[in-house]
């Protein structure tokens, strides 16, 4: 008789997300006058730019008539659109990254997900502490992970890398070697981001031991200073050890519209001389079948001359909060971090405070809903994300609730 | 150090219908000058229907201003789809389906890939002969098919079921008792379709021996004749050993796109009383970002009266195709089946040409691109697929062309 997938049923809880917004409706459904600020979710509220939006008209216009509708899209993306990236996104920052290495998808939350499929079950995964949730997970579901110890919040196989105050929220090199290692630059939940020095290390130290460095980088857009890379093929010797996950979410609103890429450089093998980029050509050609046609003539829009000027608006206004925020919560005593290379801060809760008991605190006190920092993995405990994808004036409202607190 | 996925190592050659395209790429560079008709791969292309186009615009209008924007979609899909879903796709036909039982998706095909995942890996599947490769594929990259013969095109751990004229295109009961049975009706590639009797039997041997059966129903829009069930849940018992994958590709033209469903009842739980339900959410959850706002919006459309008179209108050409290509093949003497309930013609390639050697003969001799009944399986050797997916033009002169030859 069939039997379900036990890997699945390791998992602890439901998505960190789901619960947020479970708890979130509970509260709205008890107290239905309450006007909630979310600032949790990384979710943004602007609207998408008119350059993408003219161009969805049109690619929409070109699918209701016979000589211009398109099918099936190409199993890898448009070419339209993988060369544009490989210019703007690459080229244009000294990167060799050919067209034909991008390859396009509908987020890079799916492609963080399945990214681990094309690696051996028996390869080891090291982390952040606190992470994105989804990495952890996925490997959860592929049985690459162990058993899960409640106490401690943790995997018994899973390398965690904590990274605290301390050590600048730049993780140190693990004692014990990996063989898959997530990186995410500037940090989802932190806020931090590597420097080109630290992230050459990186590059150098898993070149040396034979490791992959799955190198998500949507946040890519918020960097304000000089001296952090873009991307990690701006360091040498990453075409040999990395992959890039991007995202249209985070830059051009593309929250709902669902667009990201994948880079694989064709160099990048493993210890067999077995080049993953045919194996996750592979899969997107077994497993997915293309964008829509219209998200990616969206997508092309924001690299026209008038799409950058609209999206460097709307991250310099989502900045705006940041900074809001940051300021408003150091004046009010919160030690914080995040904010300056990211639309994410990062706060530790005050006194004892569980992530999770500040959560509850902050929606009922103040109707504002956050994700606590443990929901990202153990070494989370204590601290709290916010986000700065609201709008200014519900930034300055959730700031002027939680200094009344 | 890292190593790559031996699983997807062990898949032979690449998938089918990028082999198709590459094939179809190198003749067209040598005779630049040829006119080719694709009735290769099932896609469409007919455009998007007028209240579909509408839906779109409308929705894509949302997305420009803050106070309509929509982010991040819910986990499993839009309520109003899901709601509409329920209603015309089940209660519709007296099947007792609920909107959350339902699940959107970017399309049939990445879902039919994904859903082996949340099954146990010692799990056997039983697969029609032939049979749409992304079902055998996904559970080879998955590791649960056992070794692949050349001599034979066959998994030692896959039991096949042949479809061929002799049982009518329909599949018996296997001699060993399979976990996962993927059915597909109306049939890709061989256009037969399931009459309810045949179906039920199906469903009452799956409740008995403990088997789960995967159905795709992406082709049930072009059902023509009485007696054949529309969905598996119109047979009793299905609820508790059947889900059902749907697609808006093949009704409404959004093979580019995007737009899926599966449905997973809630009574549908493995030995140990696991529920599959919560664990297909659970993937929605983690590896997937949800389905367009526009894309939803635009399926939405696909149950208004304008558009299911449109939809009905395409089907109604596409089918005329099928009638065309049948007949005139039938005249020309070539075996031929399909075509009735579905919009495939399957066929027995003349003599003893090999499947493949028929599509280098036709690709050559009459420039139409057609689909090797081999790539679907052992069992599709000596036959072949032609869509009605072209437009009436094409397929007369795809006629006229193998007529000459």
């Amino acid at each position: 008789m069939f039997k379900a997938n036990e890997e699945y049923l390791k998992l602890p809880g439901s998505y960190l997300f789901s619960t947020i917004a479970k708890k979130t409706k509970a509260y709205t459904d008890a107290h239905p006058e309450a006007s909630i600020i979310r600032l949790g979710i990384g979710d943004v509220t602007q609207p998408l730019p008119g350059a993408v939006i003219d161009a969805l008209h049109k690619a929409v216009e070109e699918q209701a008539h016979a000589e211009t509708f398109r099918g099936y899209a190409p199993d890898l993306g448009y070419s339209f659109l993988r060369e544009i990236m490989a210019k703007e996104d690459y080229a244009a920052r000294g990167c060799d990254i050919g067209a034909d290495e991008i390859f396009i998808s509908d987020g890079a939350k799916s492609d963080s997900a399945n990214i681990q499929e094309i690696f051996a079950p028996e390869c080891k995964i090291a982390v952040c502490d606190p992470v994105y949730p989804v990495y952890v997970d996925s490997n959860v579901m592929a049985g690459r992970t162990g058993t899960y110890d409640p106490d401690t919040q943790s995997w018994s196989n899973v390398i965690y890398m904590p990274c605290t105050a301390q050590n600048g929220f730049t993780p140190d090199f693990p004692d014990e070697t990996p063989d898959m290692i997530y990186l995410c630059s500037p940090n989802n939940p932190t806020g931090a981001a590597m420097s080109r020095d630290s992230l050459q290390a990186w590059v150098d130290y898993a070149n040396r031991v034979g490791a992959v460095i799955l190198y998500d980088s949507a946040y890519e857009a918020y960097i304000s200073e000089e001296n952090i890379p873009h991307t990690i093929y701006e360091c040498e010797g990453a075409r040999t050890c990395a992959i890039e996950l991007r995202s249209f979410s985070k830059n051009a609103g593309f929250t709902g519209l669902r667009l990201g890429t994948t880079v694989i450089p064709k160099d990048l093998c493993d210890r067999s001389g077995h080049a993953l980029h045919p194996l996750w050509a592979r899969r997107h050609g077994t497993k997915y079948n293309g964008a829509p046609y219209i998200v990616q003539r969206a997508g092309e829009a924001v690299y026209s001359p008038e799409g950058k000027a609209q999206v460097r608006q709307i991250i310099e206004g989502y900045m705006k909060n940041a900074r809001f925020i940051r300021e408003s919560l150091a004046e009010m005593g919160y030690e914080v971090y995040g904010g300056v290379n990211s639309p994410y801060i990062w706060l530790r809760t005050p006194g004892d405070m569980t992530s999770w008991a500040f959560f509850d605190h902050l929606l009922a006190d103040a109707n504002v809903v956050g994700t606590p920092g443990s929901g990202f993995g153990p070494a989370g405990e204590h601290y709290f994300r916010l986000t700065a994808f609201g709008s200014y004036e519900n930034s300055v409202e959730a700031m002027r609730r939680i200094a009344k607190m």
